[in-house]
């Protein structure tokens, strides 16, 4: 009987499917960069697992969990210049499975004084329905 | 048919299958650290997907291929002593699927003068058969 219940759940999964994943991915990155430019990073947080196991990668430093990811951002970008306007490029998303998936790309702040760029690699997992970021990895030009 | 397939493939995979992936995927991280202390790049290199697709992400630079990702490595360690001796420590893999994975850690180089150290990601696809690197994602403590 799980034989018959595992190729089902199996079979059910076409390509539509995968690309509907590969759509909901893009519109969690692309939201994330709407909350931004609005100057909400609680908002901008959604797109990330609300989990203490939530990893964030940057330069040499490593945060772990949700709500230390929310604090390092708010004490970064705690006014609105700093924040300056977030922009995401060359997105490529790459899906590993029916509930894993990867997302690359640039990412640039455009704001008075410097316009700060460097890259990210996101592994998006889909929990609970969801695809989320639980591991963020983050690095910026010279 | 085919779901009878699909759900024996399914089946005869174990969680010994799993074990074995995440310790197939550490011997290539673990035998990448022996070849750079042996010198010798190339052999680091195979650790690597051999494909004009791999893509290599370093602070703000994306480098995208095999043989590019090769060459930028002969060019910014070509001495004993800009390689000097190279650590992986914290290292964590995870496996998304039968045949994707991440391994997350941080990378030091101890040599003269300085000690680097940093940050990877490296996403893992078995191809072939076999566990390789097709997208590395390196950065560096400031």
């Amino acid at each position: 009987m799980r034989s018959f219940l595992l190729a089902i759940t199996l079979l059910a999964a076409p390509s539509a499917t995968l690309a509907g994943s590969a759509e909901d991915i893009e519109a969690v990155i692309t939201g994330q960069q709407a909350a931004w430019n609005e100057g909400d990073i609680d908002a901008f947080m959604t797109g990330y697992w609300n989990s203490e196991d939530l990893r964030f990668a940057s330069g040499g430093d490593v945060t772990t969990g949700w709500a230390e990811t929310l604090a390092r951002y708010h004490a970064r970008y705690d006014t609105p210049e700093k924040m300056g306007r977030l922009e995401f490029t060359d997105l490529d998303i790459d899906l590993l499975g029916e509930d894993a998936a990867t997302a690359f790309g640039r990412w640039t702040v455009v704001r008075e004084g410097d316009d700060p760029t460097g890259l990210f690699t996101l592994i998006f997992r889909r929990i609970d329905g969801d695809w989320v970021i639980v591991h963020d990895h983050t690095s910026a030009a010279d």
